[in-house]
């Protein structure tokens, strides 16, 4: 299963990722972190019994001096003998990511920032803020009227290079068509007083001043944690509010999308802003990304479609994000020229805008 | 990537396509009628970076005596230099097709009628009804009560072989499993007054009265271009109106589906005259069509698909359509040979009848 | 197309079926059993033009001595022309199920009994009680009140090795996420009288009954016959019921899932007490069931996930069940091995868990 040269040489650029662990992982740790389960079940067994369970066997356990297919056990152990930094530097410099888009605003105290994870394997880093976090750390200190410029002004003065919503894990993704009224908003933060935002009009409010910010927009899309009602997660609800906003010329990129990958290519095609990845659904489908990688590239015009991670707690998921979308992008683009679809300059385009060259243009990097 | 023969050989019924454009494209205009897109957005690049693009490149270009893959450019250039009936000619004979069934009633002012387009390729052509353009034309010459009569004269009098609702463009597929009283019809009709119609009585009762009229009645569902919702057209949620609809056995006939195609298939399954395509998905995924149909096909009954482009606008849109459509069946079918699942002789039967033998018995050609 | 040995020879568990008929088939009958189809359709042409009718034909024809591919005449004539009892140990032997777990609640009056399934095979035999079938045989003898003790007795002293709920064919799958409060219950049951269970509050108040008695929980999820909504049966509307049934610690199994499997795939990852399998779309895919598995088994871990038949009525689909199972898991593992995933006995141990090992644990066999 070669990966075309061309394909493994090529410098990435992760749109939408998160910080490494500063800390060892027990095993129970490390198979959470595996999947989207918040725990393994002693019903379903070890969760190394799973696609990116045998990915982690077979790929990067070579990059801890074992021999491939090492057991859980073994890799585990060789793990903790090294220190953690040098265990996320070798699995972050083997991924050929040369920028990170990080979104820091889940669990940042147990993670690394962006400029630490970008320093530890030469590359660079640039912040995405994470609308929801961002409105619960500015509330305590402002009242309702106060909050609204208060979030303009910081949106408005953010050193990020784009914003994300978590919509899909508070209220789904069927926004409304249009903007809130700032009076609307007034009452609705009035009415959350603070904590855990989980208010749709405070949430959709926040989505429209990202965009005023000329922020491209990223929207959580598909499968996640079991916070999710994954239904209420498929990007196609979001297309009132991807309407509303075409005209306003700024990006919005919908992340992951699985099982609703198709109709996230589908909105790409048809609004001239919207974008889309695979995310987390290249790490998780370990050997099996290269069928889905397809369909997600179905219908999609190629100059909008990113690489992403969604690489978060674990470097091996780094690692393993970049080796299986290289592996996919390889076999999409070699059965591509098999079929006669296309030549190899275009194979060559094709690579460059998908690794780097769309998010350079996106977020204007 | 060869085509069966009996594949490449046979005659093909589309039984669902509009006419081609009368005049040469812009460059602007070409692209956006490759996909569903309004227009090429300068963000995303060009659409010729897209599965169809690619294929117009490989598959349409040596038609214009071209060298495979010419640049885009090249291709226009040629294009141009030639008249449009010529160029239309070359598609339209290269596709194969014999028989065309026509939706005329989107934007007839810009493309041959079905006659045109018949006599321009030696093929014959016949009617389809567009539910809600006819109820447009007819409402400003009538009075509400007026309208139920003229609509049931038009339709019983009409020389079309089916009709065809947008039902999903204006109010989704979730109608009702009740024909609409002809009383609430005409309070809907004079709160409608005139214009674009997207009241969800009349429009079910279009596509009761189609069916009264023994019109084979076609649906658009799944994906289209950026007014649909397309949550809203997944086919399943016609299963009301399917289940009330069954006993009056008259065909009805759910065009592209994608991403729903699987659902349309489970519906050809249970509903005896319920049938299903792959439509638009066929020149929209370019080499990637196969594996989609072969999704499609996978509990349909074999007497339940039929064979469809979907063109508009452009020529190549039907020779594309064709071409992938065989591609796709061929490599079906040599799976399924491969596989031992059937024979040389069940494949050239399957081959018939979705190629053309479906579409003479659902619409009695 | 081999099936690899350790595959072709692994023992099952079917963890969901019914029984078989007790007499033989007319060509009618025996078509609409092949499909979810309550007829053959004189539109749409016979249903030995689909894959299970193919299937038939290559894989059932040898073991009635007659040669492969025979035509659906001959292949019906020489059923007949068997006794029916033969027909059925053949097919059943055939199968290598060693366990049945039967679903005995739908038209018992037409099939063989659990235990007269198993003995016909040599097999072993456990009952799954059919909640909704539970629920209308007990109404009639007892007062809204003294329908819940009743029904928790006759859960608390069932024999049944697990319960199954068919909420998907009578209210849809989005059950609500807090158990229904007693007094509730038995207005629900007051209202509902008698006959045919459609209320959704018994309905899921029959759900946490059975998980409260410690029985593992079948739901009917994705395709089915014509009663069904499709779109209401996305296992995702599962999700407020299976948060908050987690922490119950019974397991809940989503049976079928198609086309939704990817969905019950996640929910099988992120809740540790959720199970999934493909069901009826092993058989009911024929050749193609290869593609469809391995999207099944895409985020899945290999310890969530089961085999099963839901065979009904013909004995041929336990045969066809478990030989396309067989051929769709085989095809996985290699393509697995191929591309270097796992080794050798890695592939030997997801066998086991998939065809029997989970079954054992869910279920305590």
């Amino acid at each position: 299963m070669g990966i075309l040269p061309f394909v493994a040489e090529a410098g990435l650029i992760d749109h939408h990722c998160h910080g490494v662990l500063r800390t060892d992982s027990t095993r129970a740790e490390f198979e959470s972190l595996l999947l989207e389960a918040d725990e393994v079940s002693v019903l379903g067994g070890s969760f190394f019994d799973s696609a990116v369970g045998f990915a982690v066997r077979r790929w990067c356990a070579p990059l801890l001096d074992l021999p491939r297919h090492a057991s859980a056990e073994e890799y585990l152990e060789r793990r903790n003998s090294l220190h953690i930094t040098e265990v996320s530097r070798t699995f972050l410099m083997a991924s050929g990511i040369h920028t990170f888009l990080v979104d820091g605003g889940f669990q940042p105290e147990r993670l690394l920032s962006g400029a630490e994870l970008a320093s530890s394997s030469g590359a660079d880093a640039h912040e995405i803020v994470r609308l929801e976090h961002l409105a619960e750390s500015v509330r305590p200190s402002v009242s309702p009227s106060g909050f609204l410029a208060e979030v303009r002004s910081r949106l408005a003065s953010s050193s990020a290079v784009g914003a994300k919503s978590v919509a899909a894990y508070r209220v789904g993704l069927d926004l409304p068509g249009a903007r809130p009224a700032d009076p609307d908003v007034v009452r609705a933060v009035s009415a959350w007083g603070s904590g855990r935002l989980a208010d749709p009009v405070v949430i959709a409010w926040l989505a429209w001043e990202a965009l005023d910010a000329g922020l491209p927009l990223q929207f959580h899309a598909g499968y996640g944690d079991s916070d999710i009602d994954l239904h209420r997660c498929d990007p196609s609800l979001l297309t009132p509010f991807l309407r509303a906003t075409a005209s306003l010329g700024v990006p919005v990129l919908l992340l992951h999308n699985y099982p609703f990958h198709r109709q996230a290519g589908y909105l790409a095609q048809v609004f001239p802003h919207v974008f889309c990845d695979l995310g987390l659904a290249t790490h998780g489908l370990g050997h099996q990304a290269s069928r889905v990688l397809a369909e997600a590239l179905e219908i999609v015009p190629y100059g909008k479609f990113l690489f992403s991670t969604d690489a978060f707690g674990l470097p091996e998921l780094y690692y393993l994000g970049a080796l299986m979308f290289r592996q996919a992008l390889s076999d999409f683009l070699a059965d591509g020229m098999h079929r006669e679809a296309f030549l190899d300059d275009d194979a060559h385009r094709i690579t460059r805008l998908i690794a780097s060259e769309n998010a350079t243009r996106v977020y204007k990097l």
